[in-house]
């Protein structure tokens, strides 16, 4: 049997679910499994890094490379360095000056911390960070992190450059619920508690990686979501020449649903988020889309929203059983084996 | 055979030379080598990590690690990762506000740079300071870190809390020669063209680390030097769980010699250097000393000082063949494989 040649798409914890539950099911199906990754990130650490540095914001790459580090104790422990993030520099360390006794925090008691340039940098991002600028090139950077990771796959940035997410937003102001407003930046796109009318990249046309369109055209299975729907899924529909591979691919489609709604697609149902795919990529056809019973409610508006794209629903439980709107990696896992075993 | 367990102390430049001399007898010899680090490093990006954050300043901890680390093209990627120094953030990054069309230096057109909070820090030093958080011990930091590298051999710090540097140095301040200062911190100490008069720590006896003084007591060689000496090579006498495993261990003692005088050890004859390793800890007993012979000049005086420790000189042709006074590692580790070889 040759390996199944999977490519998902994402970015986030959304994608490191999909990575997860691949990984679950990858011994019994051989998968080769490839992460394509939104490269809009501009919050956090991976925004200051891309703002002062230039290059890729790092945190969804390195999110997806976690997901994908080897089992090893070793690799274990370099993907928890990955993950580990600098807090506030502690108050006590030699260099800060303690506070004067007429100080009001240090009469309070409350513990005192101080940001330094690391603060809320997590030791990956950095760590990526200083790989592109020595190798000078995205993905020999992230090839070289997974190597460090042990990772049990590949990732990839959907662009070498970074992209801006900009969206007009109805209600972006509660005061003005009719007005509509561009928003920039996926942060705020994500955050944002107004209803998403449209989304576009800046620049418009963003180069795709080379490599990831090879994956697209050699795979086997396309995986789109979980994941936040504007900011994590429909970006790599809206790089035309990753859209036209994704079209023109030969591999099957699978389209994973999201368990809840977040806050940038407050309002949207799940019929609605299989809507919004074919609004941005009117070509594109879905072999299946994968859903949580209990999640789906009615199955009907889901089952039609499904067809219209040439889909097939299938419903398993797919979620965490404590009752919160996380994917169970094995449980998701176990729910793609039957699905990306099946013959054509 | 048996492998030949050797003990090299410093810091700095000077032991990643003597490490990197050992690499190339080890295949011969069956080395096993452990790194015993200086931890008093208080300037640049060491000494900012060590104010911020309260940990071991990392630099010598990394700039051991990356000597020993291994051939394969992976490992030596990662070495470069961990040496890569992040520049001043480029004045083109996105974050960065161009200069006012009135600014004298927008007018002068050089390359604006700006500082963030990752500038002058090197990414193995970001990655010591983060495994040193998240395992919360700086031996097991090392380890790991050494993993990631496939190091050929051990990397300990001297003790587990950083260190301060102290000395008395005459004539600190050249307008007044004749006068005795107390001069703080490593890098103060290292600079100072004063001559140094006494040193001491800070604190006096700081803990040594408990698996440097079994990795002492197991040794069958002890090497000390080349490096500052000052702060690089006599500090390690100066803690007295080192000294005391020092001159009970078992094992032979090397000195490897300077080829050249420091700033801190300006107006020092090489034969000076080997009396300042008796004034500081008189009870050592040295085997060898080996030195360059065109470094020494007139053997006679450096024998007489060999002597005085117990030693014999050995001259080898160990530096490099441009002139400029560093150690060949090459040469140096040939000069080494009889002297490491030698029964007793």
């Amino acid at each position: 049997m040759t390996a199944r040649r999977v490519v998902a798409f994402g970015g986030g914890h959304g994608l490191s679910a999909s990575l997860r539950a691949l990984r679950h099911c990858a011994p019994e199906l051989d998968l080769d499994i490839t992460a394509v990754v939104t490269v809009g990130d501009d919050g956090g650490s991976s925004g200051r890094l891309r703002a002062e540095r230039g290059g890729l914001p790092p945190g969804d790459l390195r999110q997806a490379l976690v997901a994908l580090a080897g089992d090893h104790p070793a690799t274990r422990r370099s993907a928890g360095l990955f993950q580990h993030r600098f807090a506030a520099a502690p108050a006590d360390a030699p260099g800060f000056a303690a506070p004067a006794a007429g100080d009001p925090d240090g009469g309070a008691g409350r513990a005192a911390a101080r940001a330094d340039g690391l603060a809320g940098h997590a030791v990956g991002n950095l760590v990526l960070c200083g790989l592109m600028e020595l190798l000078g090139d995205p993905v020999a950077a992230l090839e070289h992190a997974g190597a460090m990771l042990g990772a049990v796959g590949r990732v990839l940035p959907m662009s070498r450059e970074p992209v801006g997410i900009e969206a007009q937003v109805r209600g972006a102001d509660p005061a003005v619920p009719d007005e509509v407003r561009t928003v920039r930046g996926q942060h705020q796109v994500a955050v944002t508690t107004g209803r998403v009318e449209s989304l576009r990249l800046s620049p418009t046309a963003p180069a795709a990686c080379a490599e990831a369109l090879a994956a697209i055209g050699a795979a086997d299975w396309l995986i789109f979501g979980p994941g936040s729907w504007y900011t994590s899924v429909l970006p790599h529909l809206l790089v035309p020449q990753l859209a036209d591979a994704i079209v023109s691919s030969p591999a099957r489609r699978l389209v994973t649903l999201n368990l809840a709604a977040e806050k940038e697609t407050l309002g949207l149902s799940v019929a609605d988020h299989l809507a919004a795919l074919h609004w941005y990529l009117p070509e594109l056809k879905v072999d299946l889309v994968l859903a949580d019973a209990k999640a789906v409610g009615d199955p009907e508006p889901v089952e039609r929203a499904a067809e219209s794209l040439g889909a097939r629903l299938v419903l398993a439980p797919v979620a965490v059983v404590d009752g919160t709107p996380r994917h169970d990696p094995a449980a998701l896992g176990a729910a793609l084996v039957p699905v990306l075993g099946a013959d054509r």
